[in-house]
């Protein structure tokens, strides 16, 4: 069953006419929309997987409007999905198809409230993109570390939301690392002012961590204090060519011993997603066009001192310990910047060949290698000629272990297997004591994964908390959780 | 009022001889403990605040022992109070006078079950001492960051119930951002398997952050999966003397500039406190006698390449700029030693000058020298006399914002000032917006700390999360929450 046929999440009454007037004079005429067009583009998720009704993209321009919206939704008892960028990859952002849920974009909250280099922080409101939060730390001259593919148009509140992950977290942990207070709307409308910019704070239960990665489903995150670092002055990548994962996991201890934490990312990429960005991304090169491979990585350094020569040495011994096959140090800004859009390009370039099914995995990080290996043979059992696109932030031990389907095989008949290979993946990532969802979060699309991969004990706590926190149910339903 | 006279936190019948029975089959002989001498150092307090008493003292070998230990007191309404090192300084670790707290300590379970060095994690039961993780972690090659001056008795059950911080929270966070996965006993005595050692996993609420600093309330943890960082290879200290905690923080933001996330410490220290240390303590030494301050900063950096350069370049840049008065470089590790020993028996030596007063505070670390300013003027309105003696982690915005009585005064008379100092500091530290408790937590000191100084909802939150995940109220009761 491909996830656009599950049925839709919740079975809640539409909100009444009356609801909706009271909901327009809450927001005003600026953060009203309910033409159609103007409307799509918040309905439909980033893959196409799904494609959500709603009576109203209702876009509040303060924190109390907010409050009023959720209040009064609360009130008649509807059904709200807060949405950021609408880049998430689990159905999470986008309403129901049946139209009762109220779609909550947080998009025109982006102001950055205020920024403190000398103290490393900043107040950023949930709507701000976070290419816009990057911007403004470097201006201030500090560096918010996030990083990842859709920058440019994820926004803060998503982010926190689902925890989001990129090719940092190696080195600087995910969102919710970053975060060091959170302002949230409660399901019963209420405000906790939680925007406290401390690094140290043992005052009670660590609440930013629970709504950090909650998916919306116990309130809205309307703004956060963000924790900045310090600003690298120098960077140094390179792109390495190795004969296998194996090989991979032995230069990222040994990169790990010689650079320490000045090691910033260290991504791994299959022959077969490179091959596609090539293929179908305008201006991109082959950052080491005679080597084989297959397996190719991304290494790059950051720190307050040059790092070229620190690098050179880490390849140095690890091509003469015949670890590596070939490397290509970036001898220019432009050319480091040519490493990442050729890894930044990669999901979105196998869109061009095809379906895809694509497992957001994590191991402990030792067991990559097993995972890729096992998880290939495991897939081309099910689906012979299938094409294996694993890539990913193989330092955190999460791959994106994607699969395009074969050259020979219509979209339809692939997308008729997504259940019987991700159990197959799902299940070998559970033997590895790994996770079914490294980065995207659980959405719609994983809540039978939870239920399978993890205990009754496990997920009956987070359905207490789901309970107490959202007792009638308003905050995203059926995300995360099934029931409830 | 002195926290000693505050009245016992339960009103919960003691356990009765045939639960007591039925509590020492579960664990043995061995881990049982009633004899007074031997439960003595369990049921008193490091700073003398607290003797408690207890039926006895039940130390469990193994999860399931504590599983049935935990499922026998629920079902027989007992209260429970977890013990790891008895090191914290909040009450939480020490049972009520009232002896109808049952103790259960943790130090049994002290077994490292596991250590995958090229992964970079460890798994570690509860009752680990700390030195003993960082000793196990670097003979296979890694750190495991946390440090602080009671690391040769504090256990790691305890540490993660208290988020415990210390000197390399810059670096690397906080206990909790060190976990990776948990496994826990329930209120209930069910145990929840949460023990994945992976660096990204987005399923569902972040549960191990709920247990992580709940000083005990929730449940009783067990074990541990801790990640572990490349060891650095090198490592350059400076002891530096500034004449204001302006500078200091200066000097701070110039670090951090100079050289990024390679500033692993950054330690505020005032002369009084450093007098008292070189005063009482033996083999001290002052590392710039003649140095005015009065204030003086312990600066360290660690990474994988030499670092003395960096550092006196630093230093250099700062002399010349009026910044710093004089800095002496430790020019050997035995050198490097005796300043952090001096800084890390700042606490001890503050005994030996009679009672003291101490405020665990934080504030954003651009406030710092506003806090210690204006907190300074407010205790010697209240206590002429009084001397302060402020020192902590100005990289964390983490003042310990200690008094000692003046010379003049016993130590009955200014400990019943108490109230009347704490809540002029902890004011000022609201007005920073900080936090009353930084590093230790709340425990039975600060119950009313945190109703006075966080607000309805937020309490209220966590009062919602206590009684869903532990419904009869049988873990540490009146710990954090004075209700429930």
């Amino acid at each position: 069953m491909s996830p656009a046929d599950r049925p839709a999440a919740t079975a809640r009454p539409a909100p009444s006419p009356d609801v909706l007037e009271r909901m327009r004079a809450i927001v005003g005429p600026r953060g009203w929309r309910d033409d159609p067009a103007m409307m799509a583009p918040h309905l439909k998720e980033w893959r196409g997987l799904w494609t959500g009704h709603t009576p109203a993209v209702v876009m509040p321009g303060s924190t109390d409007e907010v409050a009023a919206v959720v209040g009064l939704a609360a009130e008649a008892g509807i059904a709200i999905i807060p949405q950021g960028g609408n880049t998430g990859l689990v159905g999470g952002g986008v309403p129901s198809e049946d139209g009762t849920e109220l779609l909550v974009s947080l998009a025109r909250m982006n102001r950055i409230r205020d920024i403190d280099p000398a103290g490393g922080s900043m107040i950023a409101e949930a709507g701000c993109i976070l290419a816009d939060v990057q911007t403004a730390a470097a201006e201030a001259g500090r560096l918010f570390p996030l990083s990842l593919a859709s920058e440019g148009s994820a926004r803060i509140g998503g982010l926190i939301s689902t925890n989001a992950g990129g090719v940092h977290v190696l080195r600087y942990g995910s969102m919710r690392d970053l975060v060091l207070g959170l302002e949230v709307v409660l399901p019963d409308g209420r405000i906790w002012h939680g925007l406290r910019r401390l690094r140290k704070d043992n005052t009670g239960y660590a609440l930013r961590h629970l709504f950090a990665g909650a998916e919306g489903t116990l309130g809205i995150i309307t703004a956060a204090a963000l924790t900045l670092a310090p600003m690298p002055r120098h960077r140094a990548a390179a792109f390495v060519a190795l004969p296998s994962a194996d090989a991979a996991l032995d230069l990222f201890a040994r990169a790990r011993d010689h650079a320490g934490d000045l090691l910033e990312a260290f991504e791994l990429i299959n022959a077969m997603p490179l091959g596609f960005a090539l293929r179908h991304l305008p201006g991109m090169m082959h950052p080491l066009p005679s080597a084989d491979g297959p397996w190719f990585v991304l290494i790059e350094l950051a720190g307050p001192i040059p790092l070229d020569d620190l690098l050179e040495d880490l390849l140095a011994e690890a091509l003469e310990a015949g670890m590596v096959e070939d490397a290509a140090l970036a001898r220019s800004e432009a050319q480091r910047h040519g490493f990442w859009s050729l890894r930044e390009g990669l999901s979105e370039a196998q869109k061009h060949e095809g379906a895809s099914i694509k497992h957001d995995v994590s191991v402990p990080v030792s067991d990559v290698p097993a995972l890729i290996t096992r998880g290939t043979a495991l897939v081309l059992s099910i689906v012979p000629g299938a094409r294996l696109c694993p890539f990913g932030h193989m330092g955190d031990g999460n791959i994106h272990f994607n699969v395009s389907r074969p050259l020979d095989m219509s979209d339809q008949d692939f997308l008729a297997r997504w259940d019987e290979i991700a159990h197959a993946v799902h299940d070998l990532v559970a033997e590895l004591g790994g996770s079914f969802s490294a980065e995207h979060g659980v959405g719609r699309l994983k809540t039978a994964d939870l239920r399978r991969y993890r205990s009754a004990v496990e997920v009956g706590l987070m359905e207490r908390l789901k309970q107490v926190i959202d007792p009638a149910g308003i905050m995203s339903p059926g995300r995360v959780l099934d029931r409830g």
